[in-house]
């Protein structure tokens, strides 16, 4: 599907603001470390949560305050995931009402998140200054701050923003996003901020999230880990005038056409940049004989660390797809498999049958050596289809992972 | 339980013999490939298979060839799985008839196991030439030449064996196995081979297997990948002429727990040789509301990415632990969680109530700096407790998956 992006990222749509600073929560002052996001009218609001049972204090404060599904702004540290560490709850409400008394605004009109290290009390302090500046700073053009300051192993920003028309008025849905370890989602996966235009009630919103979570976050795997702070949260102001969507229309089908596009262009930019990732990994699969088992083999395919490993490596160790096909759960036939290595140095059919085909390993090492590698599964054994999104596993992820604190 | 370790590993049982010689699959020489054991009489057999859909063409021989629960003897080659590969089934048949006309038995009585890179066609001509010449190889002294030709990336050879006492009479269990990448069982791992001179019915020894494997070989990962080729199997020739045991007797418990001290052993030796690792790691769990949360729960701590990282960087980084638990699907509760770490250098509490419990890091940098790293949970949740083992992540892994091929 052809869409229009647009710059402005999560400041694309009508009315969001943002900032991003350096408030003191990391050593690096250079290092921004808190995001804000506030919509100028209330937005409906709907998230999607970690299923990790381990949770991040930000997370049980953020469900909280939106369960009436509005919202209008976003806080957001980096350095700290205020998970596992003493007096967090208190900690999290704290920065919802320093926000507030900034804004003029209500303590539960904030989400909040935090990401990074486990178990380590977050201090208050940074914020007590932080927040009130933060909030000065709110600028239309402040969404290149905010997606900086989210950023964790992260090693570029990601930013995205699309305009495309629901009932014939234009619309814009920004996103912003951080990974790049600790991807391995089962609903939502790290912190994904979006911000649209559109009117759309809540329950809508909260549907349209929770279903292209399914086809987006929840298909990217960095390395198996599911985080326990990261959550996909999007805000809606109606600022687009649409007719507000409150029933399943063909516009709320456009909404989250529009929505997933501009999710799954996330999950490829989360992917490309997992920890110490030189390569992105695609892989689609077709012919199974559902949905989910389409998406889970595809999931086992990329999330596979022999596969992973000699992507890295450009081997075109097809044997490792087989293999991790074969221990995908679910009642499917592995008898008429062909997989399918692409980039844009060209393709080669490398297994037909489940068999070996013939092919140049020449032509298979230029193809794997592109830094964007799409991986084509036929199964032969049903009608559905899926996606998933991963990376190579190289030295520099063990590097990163071996020594993260230090 | 203190057991009494004896030499002659997969030969220690009276009555095997053993033998490992280069036949050719691998180009490198100096690398035994071809591993062959057999006992003087007749055996109860038993086996327990990966569950991996796709399977190697020798698993489905053996699976036939043991139907009845008699055997005699085991072939196995290393340098080729002979999975996904031409003429798979044929070529497994026809090496089990070469080695039967070499030996005077029938091809029905081998076990037949193949190890190495899928997809690739195995040639039989190495085995017209090599099975006679191994066969007349075999010998009581042999058992470390087939535990040197069934490695693959191992760097060590493993065997092992104990003798112990079943109602009254001396008997011996031997093993030897291969590692070391792929290995993340849900029923049988890699490959290894059991012998013992116990009398012990085909019905009780599957059963006393697959009792077993549930706590030691599926609790092992290395990296998460299930094979597609590999098996646990057992010989029991009755000739250490202990009364046969055909019932759940206490002989048949003494059995079990001798067999599980052999897998138990195994089991770190595959992880502490796990590719790339430098540590071993054993994870206990108490105090969860069931053996299987338990086992589970073990599993997903020494499989993280993220954790196994952080051990090969000697960083008590207990949030990851934390982490690891949470997402182990199960229902029980993560209030309450301590974590200890430990080693020969001594140990650190370093999580209590799921929070920092405060501890020295250069502690916990000495303790971690060795080489067998043991971390234990407590849920305080219930009753049950559980072990699995695992390595650290590190540069090598990555080295030697990213090329395996060449």
């Amino acid at each position: 599907m052809p869409v229009l992006e647009i710059p402005g990222g999560i400041c694309a749509a009508k009315g969001f603001l943002a900032s991003g600073i350096h408030c003191g929560i990391r050593h690096n002052t250079s290092k921004q470390d808190l995001a804000i996001i506030v919509s100028e009218v209330d937005c409906t609001a709907a998230a999607v949560y970690t299923q990790n049972k381990v949770k991040g204090a930000p997370l049980i404060v953020t469900k909280n305050n939106i369960q009436n599904g509005v919202a209008r702004g976003i806080i957001c540290n980096s350095g700290n995931a205020n998970t596992c560490a003493p007096g967090g709850l208190k900690t999290a409400k704290a920065c919802c009402e320093i926000a507030a008394k900034a804004t003029g605004l209500n303590p539960e009109n904030f989400v909040i998140a935090s990401t990074g290290v486990i178990g380590q009390e977050l201090p208050l302090a940074p914020f007590v200054e932080g927040i009130p500046k933060a909030v000065a700073a709110l600028s239309k053009d402040g969404g290149q701050d905010a997606a900086a300051a989210i950023m964790t192993t992260d090693t570029k920003m990601k930013e995205y923003a699309i305009e495309f028309k629901l009932d014939g008025a234009p619309c814009r849905i920004g996103i912003i996003g951080k990974g790049s370890g600790m991807v391995q989602p089962n609903m939502a996966t790290n912190l994904f901020f979006i911000t649209t235009d559109a009117a759309i009630t809540s329950p809508l919103l909260q549907d349209a999230l929770r279903t292209v979570t399914q086809v987006t976050f929840n298909q990217v795997s960095i390395d198996g880990d599911t985080s326990t702070n990261d959550m996909a949260v999007v805000l809606a102001n109606g600022l687009a005038n649409n007719p507000m969507i409150a029933d399943k229309t063909s516009a709320y089908l456009d909404f989250c056409t529009h929505l997933q596009a501009v999710c799954t262009w996330m999950c490829r930019a989360i992917a490309a940049d997992g920890e110490g990732a030189t390569k992105l990994l695609e892989c689609h699969v077709t012919g199974a004989p559902t949905t989910e088992m389409a998406r889970a083999i595809a999931k086992s395919v990329i999330a596979s660390n022999l596969l992973k490993a000699a992507m890295f490596g450009a081997d075109a160790n097809w044997g490792r797809i087989l293999c991790a096909i074969g221990y995908t759960p679910g009642d499917f036939s592995v008898e008429q498999v062909s997989v399918t290595l692409k980039s844009k140095a060209g393709s080669v059919l490398v297994c037909r049958q489940s068999a070996h085909s013939p092919y140049s390993e020449e032509d298979a090492s230029r193809i794997l050596a592109e830094d964007k590698i799409w991986i084509e599964v036929d199964l032969e054994n049903g009608p559905a289809e899926g996606v998933a999104w991963g990376c190579d596993l190289t030295y520099d992820y063990v590097k990163i992972n071996g020594d993260y604190r230090s």
